[in-house]
């Protein structure tokens, strides 16, 4: 896949970049980056797991990304540690990440966007037709809002974040560095918080905000809600998928991972690098560790102590679920068996019976 | 947490508000609101369960509100029957819920929102730029639609509604009054429905619309269809939660709860007053009743009596479910057992047959 | 149900379009379509099913739609091999898809939309204020885009699609003919792939696209990831409902119907004519044959071969599933009957012991 931006890189110029050893040519001419299976002469590629190892003759690639104890024959090879992670460090030297074309410099926009009061903005913030910043907003340097975005009143984006189309975010949010939020996710929308009053509802206002910190990364269409008093609070390295849904008064701990369509009831804590596996859901209150992994589908129904990998709905120890899985399709027959068990054993009695 | 807007209120001014006895110094000058553990002496709490009036002692409030039962010594009290109720509703009086500054008057707005033609604007309406609002469209005194919402030609939309950010309301839509609906939710997109036609799908136009009656809480990114014929119809008082579907020719009992991600499918009709967990689904053309209560990711296959608590995938009643989950971890263990069983069986089968 | 649109059609006009013959008053003239309860004497009706066609006395309709296999008293009938499939397509005749009154010709929308370089549109194409297209756009003939979407820099759309509000469609996106996406989708957001470096997340950029054939419909608040090379394709005739996630790298094939709030990991392949139902989800990598249907809330964990239906979490066949959900409610009792049997076990060994 050759660069759309014309880039061309010597083997030994990205062995510069990412590190690691060069055999071959290291004066060969890179043109783009690919994966094993269609990458052209023009491309370096990557050998992950022993079966690409093996197979290193079938790739066209001009070069390839091997680990330390591989033992490649003839050809151009990157050696390094991680060759996964070289690889996709490579691949935006090639092609960098798009900017639409609809991204302007913030002084140039016009009636386009519409700014509010005292506006405090960085160096280099790119905003789009569209876009409604509140009063009171500070965007960092190199702030990107894609179209129709709105951000309220008060609200802080750090350095180099970016927020891609039809994001609301409202008023009071903090928002760190180098974070990206994906389209059509809603930040800081109201709890879900009512006091039950006869048999209907009284309403409690949230007066809390949301607290996303440096290097998150939130997919598209999810929902973060402000917290009742203080706040909802997605720490330094989580990365969310599409849909997840995060209560009022959260907390998120560091490098968590929440995948598509996860569920967190009001006033979790999750701890430190976490996974939590697509459509789990967790309930209000809980605690969920530092390292602990839920099944995807996982019903987490009480705290989970750290470095725990629990699955089903209700959770259990994942090795459990396991063996309990193995049994439930058995559950038919394991039936049919107690009854012919329950005959065998009443025939026993009346043998016996006659015998007495 | 001192009121933003300078609120001083005394404790007799409060009672005066929410009702209830005075005990301690009734001219206290209260400044905010907080809970139980960060209060200063500017702020008013409540101690809700007997664990925090075990704990008065330990507040820095300035004024707790207590229940009828509690027996407090001095200090500044408000006693009220349900002190929770009261503390939500005393909260808006120093924190009321802010208004974005770029919410601007309809009158003023000018080329920033688009109007249709007719349009029958009340009192005090509010626009904000990016707003499109289609032909014929009604709405009542006091609305106020946040930024890049669209609004479909012959809608209604009552007294005092709030409409969120990109916010998507298709023609016909009738929303009543007090009514709040979250950014990026979705209301009155076609229901999801096709004919087979051989192995293709032909498509349904769905010619319905979407009612949603007075106090409604719609949460963010939900998606509520519009009906096929007729209407789909969330009741007086109902709260969804973010994420939540409902589908074509649903009909939603007043004060009824949806929490967040729950599903239900085309033709359900929810009875008053009940309440469906994270993640719940309902199967098409079922009723659940009155006061019903549907557990976490639930998946409901039957229809639902009123009143009844129902767990599980497929649901049944919750005292059985907890029941049986108090088995099912112990599976592999029933199924060794039996093994065991079944040999001890054989063993005395076969000392039998050598007696005999 | 009278046409909106005023119009009138006679009996013989009817069976004209959709085929079928006549019995009764050819010339009888019709002016709506209803359903069999509510219908007038103005409205064509249908009779599904055997219920419906035991009561054909009881609807008030001027004309009813029946299968060939019925015997109709006197009456106007139109008489087709599918008499669902021939009610709705006579109803947009008489109740077209209504058509917002805020879009308007590409040509006259002037600054209300934002258009970039080198657009190239179509004949008939309708825009809407707040619209933003990026650079090099294609739109076909009779393409229609709601307010508020958003349209990446080298986007392709085919002739007579629709895009509902608040859509967000990303760079380099390839969208067939005659595709409806409903308000609030997000196509083309970054798929969620990340290299572990350390404890940290390394972002793999993903300089894939989205790719959907014609006939597609897409539910509202859909999230449709780029690839991370190559493409995510939604393949012709397929349909969606809402809050739908599609990971990056997914291939969905023809006419398959994905039901609300599914959710298929990334490089999951899915057959042709296949179902699945609400809340399913799919692990990453699987293959889901041609013809599989898959039942709600199911966990599919391995691959599925094609014409299989399966059901629960982690799947298992679905005539399995429902033998194993007849059991599990008994558990708690199978437990006691265990304990019962293993006592008369212990009985008869005594028994037998002091035999011996």
């Amino acid at each position: 896949m050759i660069s759309e931006i014309g880039m061309e890189l010597t083997l030994n110029e990205l062995s510069e970049v990412v590190g690691g050893a060069v055999t071959g040519d290291g004066g060969y001419v890179l043109r783009g980056v690919s994966p094993f299976e269609t990458a052209t002469p023009d491309d370096i590629t990557f050998a992950g797991g022993p079966g690409y190892l093996k197979r290193l003759s079938e790739t066209r690639a001009g070069a390839v990304i091997i680990p330390l104890a591989a033992e490649p024959g003839p050809g151009n090879y990157l050696i390094v540690e991680n060759p996964q992670l070289a690889f996709f460090k490579i691949l935006p030297l090639f092609h960098p990440h798009e900017r639409e074309s609809f991204l302007e410099r913030s002084e140039d926009i016009g009636y386009r966007a519409f700014i509010g009061k005292s506006p405090e903005f960085g160096k280099n913030v790119f905003l789009s037709p569209g876009v409604i910043v509140g009063n009171n907003v500070k965007l960092g340097d190199g702030v990107k809002i894609y179209p129709n975005t709105v951000v309220g009143d008060d609200v802080t984006i750090g350095d180099d974040t970016v927020v891609y189309p039809n994001v609301s975010i409202s008023s009071r949010s903090k928002i760190g560095a180098r974070v990206i939020i994906h389209a059509g996710t809603v930040i800081g929308s109201d709890g879900f918080g009512f006091v039950p009053d006869g048999r209907k509802y009284f309403k409690i206002n949230h007066i809390g905000f949301v607290q996303i910190d440096d290097d998150v990364e939130i997919g598209a269409n999810n929902t973060i809600d402000r917290a009742t008093f203080g706040k909802t609070w997605i720490k330094r390295g989580v990365k969310t998928d599409n849909l997840v849904h995060v209560a009022h008064n959260v907390v998120v701990g560091e490098d968590t991972v929440l995948v598509a369509q996860v569920g967190i009831a009001g006033s979790v804590t999750v701890g430190n690098h976490a996974i939590l596996a697509g459509q789990a859901g967790v309930t209000g209150h809980l605690t969920i560790g530092d390292d602990v992994t839920v099944g995807p589908q996982a019903g987490i129904a009480k705290s989970v102590p750290n470095g725990l990998t629990v699955s089903g709905s209700p959770e259990m120890p994942h090795r459990q679920w396991l063996r309990v899985q193995r049994i439930i399709p058995m559950l038919p027959d394991m039936k049919k068996e107690m009854a012919a068990m329950e005959k065998r054993i009443r025939e026993l009695e009346e043998r016996l019976d006659k015998k007495e």
